[in-house]
């Protein structure tokens, strides 16, 4: 089915995408898998291709795009390299991104921005908490206030790019007596008490840094807060489209180009005499699969269209985050099905994409959530 | 989500199909299920509102719209209102009426249109045959030339409009030494040897008149042929696109409003003290409907887009006929579900409903078949 | 796979069970459905076959089978025939017998049970209201004490053999003020103020008469109570395991001998060149149906057996009843879709199956409710 | 639901199965996995205990149990801790045993089963080819004549045991001019020629020594030759049910014990203020997935019985093995899904159990081939 989202300012920035990827991605991808983080010089190599500013205004070093397009387009390539990547850039320079410039000071843009922007700080954003998965309200990390300080207490877990970032917003309870009174706070490296376990033993996702962060009596100056204290709550639903729709886009970004792999492979691997692929059952299979990929993205550039003209509501991104993991994870399982046993080595990308795509119905509000919120839209 | 497929245009001409829908169709649903066809005078009202000759050039009584998206409201707001009306209407206005416009001569073309469009000519089209199926190219309808004449013999069979057609554009195999020697043409009532067989006992679609149609010697001129000799196979593929783009805009026309209607059900019936709509697994259930829904509506705008573009594929059009009935009937099956025992009684519409979708995975190429020519083009 | 579950005896049983449907069912099966109903004759016939007494006592004219098995069998060979006389004759032998053997004094098992065994009294049981549903704790039809005898107001509806039943077990609500403090009463054809809506127009099932009830101040004597007063909803819970043991034996019964003629179909009926059951989807397809089939009956075998030990919990009767409901609808969905067209058209045994089916994932106890039971055993 | 296929003696040896398990599996757990085998000292301790001889006579060694119950309590207690040891210890007991038992000359017998049974002598079985997959008829390695000796060329991969392993019984193609000239042949460590790959990196089942073989002009003795020449193949087939019977009980047995502690996490966990288990939509989940286990328990031990007694069917066993295989990878998926964030962690058991599971659609015969053989069963 042709696409209509993309004009040719965005089929020239993919190209300078994949150029990246080609560059400084796929060559080193067992490296990064092995070591479980994505070198400092990755980074800074996107700052340089003005991947990670794409939000930011000019003024500070960004591109200032305006046009999340690009950032689709970006998520897309990278996606196509390692799911991995594609999150841990998403995080900085998609999510993280639009509390630093829609919700900071002049002084926190000056701050912050430059060093956003070329990747020499590296973010991270910290919600969930051990106790409390997808619960927001039950947050228990709290900030109390002293002098011209808080003191932050309490820890984090499942953060991603959490074990390398300098700068991770942490969301933290600030009045206790209502169930929203959170407050977001930027807590930079180095400041004393705040201390990240190892990095997470993961199922898929390895390119990553996901860790645990703890708390204990981290003052932090009242410069750090961003946005209006007693309000981190609502600044976190209003970003929360954007995370989801670009959860959405990195989803089937994902699982698609392993399906034209897969395709291929059933093309070119012989069995009882023919190509398996063109066994009846397989056939069928990949023609459901490719059309439940064409489906799914038709409605993921709705999205992606509705967001960049700023008409994206909140409930429709969430359906589009979890209708992607779904079918994200049911066609990478049946991926690894048609690669018979070589799906369940490791060397295979298929088996990786299975293994990494499982989180996707998990993180950053699950398929449960989504839907919680989907049937509150309707009344229910 | 927002649709961005229709205009005034087409919502001012949607709104003119409702008005018919209320004033023609809603007061008579039942009677229209009890005797198994539709009357004659609702044919000719549609013909006055201009409804069945979308395709049809000026000259010959039609209003030559020149924009699928007309043919797409009119299929949408008929689907809400009956699936059968709606595929009735369909195959008249969508599925022949190609066939007599493009593929005819300017003395067929003054006969033939003209009443097509008011509604005094009624048509359908005679694919199917009681040992093939969806196989057409084992297809054993006969025609041999006598003359200037051609004798038609054998059967056609599961042919929507097939009891009260004037015309039914027939394909016989003309040279059996080809496989897909084939031509068209049109049979019309009262021509010696042309009978058909009681109104088919259908599941569902009760308001059409489906039959079996028999040819014993039947007598067709050769003015009656449809395009050209032995390349009706050739004509019915080229048609496909058209009648499988307007199957999936009905399935999933047919099943929204049913699926609205249910989430309103599940609001005001109470169970347990509450609306059953707020159980939990009901109120997840529901969002995932929805979002079937939502996702697969995005997929059929781009296909109708594509459509009148011209650049719909055949191929993604069998994507979006074989996705939609699948989507369709599943969302149907859980709103009987909700419904509970009402659900199994067939004065309630989900119940209706559910018994009417089921022929659409079946006919005008099965599920089996679209993925099999998905999976052709795959290269598999 | 081979079953262990029957001896000689029950295999002899069956002999007698087949004859009888082969003589007094399959012979007259249009009919059935034609009229919605049951003939009194064929009831009967049942009764002196021995089919109506299996529960009940030597001594009121019952056999005393005393091996649930034997009920078993009979709703087999039953279920084969037609899934709405299965249900129909295990309303009364099976489901509302328990209740006049088990709960009823002897005055009442001499008044009733003689008859009940011929067929003579034909019975039902009267549970579902309009508003209720499934759950039985709402129930509003009351019974107040008037003298020796109660006034009982209200309505049921869904009720099997509701339109010929000479007897209905009627649970009404006696105190009002304790959420389970119904009591059961036999209301009989005659009493004054027992009225019954048309048989309902069901989607299929439509062999037996399901009607609403209706009670308008109907006087019914002290000597008509079941069992205890306010004990009602206790007793229902009781024999609530046997009743779900048979809807899954009927339910796999049901669809299990279609699922065979469904591949004696597809190994008849050609496309393409050859059997259409040798295509490898549809023979995957049955592959994967077979299975499902035969692992549910295992299930359903040692329920069975377990049932005949008295050790069958109403949990275990729970998830069988829902789970064969579940199987039961898909395989016969795929029954239909690999009939073609004629899936679709209600002379294919198939097609009226796929009706007849729909409703085993609501009735008495819908496939929610039954998770609901389930989930709380668990202790969730 | 009550099982009655284990007796007393089957509970007093599933109690010192337990123990091995406990005192030899459990405490180094995450060393096996570390390091990608099972050491050596537990097969011995097995051995000890007599674990590996169930099948084997008494007079080499066994413990000639003679009845297949005790392997299947065995495989259950061992899938409990790990699916990969249970794998392991299952190639070698309960696949390659009947191989050396029944297929083996007296002084085969003598020279490897004792050392078979203590566990000195650890075995593999070499089908499967890297370009041949599930299709045994295209096997490439050959096995040539050569004096009284066969010279043995080719490669095997995805061995279980191939890192470790003694002795491997190689299928080799003896006849080219026949499709199924195979003959079997014992390849042991030490042979000239015979090599192995490295350690397969697998998704999951880590704790098992999954390697490549390769033989290049490998000089096998006749007196390694199992059974008889050009029969291999039907020796094989001879001794596929006893294995998927075997991984079909543990399929089963893997998946059950990670439910149950799912089931106790879900009481555990809070979210929004309420155990996760106790939200409804959690709570049928829960309640289906433990229908589905216990429904496929009933038709395994079914299966287990008819073994016991020589008369399991392989197209029964091969329902049984992609059905358990089936259940066990959705009710793992939902697990993982239930234990949120934690479920994508390595260190929870269901995430681990989850990776452990996807192999088991794939191996010793995929589901594919597995509907293959039934549909073929079916005249299909």
């Amino acid at each position: 089915m042709r696409r209509t989202l993309y004009g040719p300012d965005h089929e020239a920035f993919r190209e300078s995408a994949r150029e990246f990827v080609n560059r400084n991605l796929l060559p080193v991808a067992d490296k990064l898998i092995e070591q479980r983080f994505i070198d400092r010089e990755i980074w800074l190599e996107a700052g340089r291709n003005g991947f990670l500013g794409l939000e930011v205004p000019e003024a500070y070093g960004g591109s200032e795009a305006g046009d999340y397009r690009f950032n689709a387009v970006l998520a897309e390539e990278l996606s196509r390299a390692s799911a991995a990547v594609s999150s841990s850039f998403g995080i900085h320079a998609d999510v993280v991104a639009p509390y630093l410039v829609q919700l900071t000071t002049e002084e926190q843009k000056q701050r912050w921005l430059p060093k956003f922007c070329t990747g020499e700080l590296l973010t991270a954003i910290g919600m969930t908490e051990p106790s409390g998965g997808s619960d927001l309200a039950s947050l228990k990390t709290t900030a109390v206030k002293d002098g011209d300080d808080w003191i932050i207490n309490g820890s984090k877990t499942f953060i991603t790019n959490g074990y390398n970032a300098d700068l991770v917003i942490v969301a933290a309870r600030t009045s206790p007596e209502k169930s929203k009174g959170i407050t977001l706070f930027a807590v930079e490296t180095g400041m004393e008490g705040f201390e990240r376990g190892r990095k997470l033993d993961k199922v898929g996702q390895h390119e990553s840094d996901t860790a645990e962060l703890f708390f204990e009596n981290v003052r932090v100056p009242s410069t750090n807060i961003i946005g209006e204290i007693d309000r981190g709550f609502i600044h976190m639903m209003e970003m929360l489209p954007q995370e989801r729709v670009g959860a959405a886009v990195s989803n089937i970004a994902h699982a698609a180009p392993i399906l034209e792999e897969t395709i291929q492979y059933a093309k070119d691997r012989k069995a009882f005499g023919q190509p398996i692929g063109s066994l009846q059952w397989n056939k069928f299979l990949l023609a459901d699969l490719v059309t439940r990929v064409e489906v799914t993205q038709a409605y993921v550039d709705n999205c992606v269209a509705a967001h960049a003209d700023g008409e994206l509501t909140a409930v429709d991104a969430a359906k589009a985050k979890w209708w992607t993991a779904q079918v994200q994870n049911e066609v990478l399982d049946h991926c690894v099905q048609l690669h018979g046993g070589y799906g369940f080595m490791t060397e295979y990308r298929a088996a990786r994409a299975w293994m990494d795509a499982r989180v996707t119905k998990i993180w950053a509000g699950s398929n449960e959530i989504m839907k919680e919120l989907i049937g509150r839209d309707l009344g229910l």
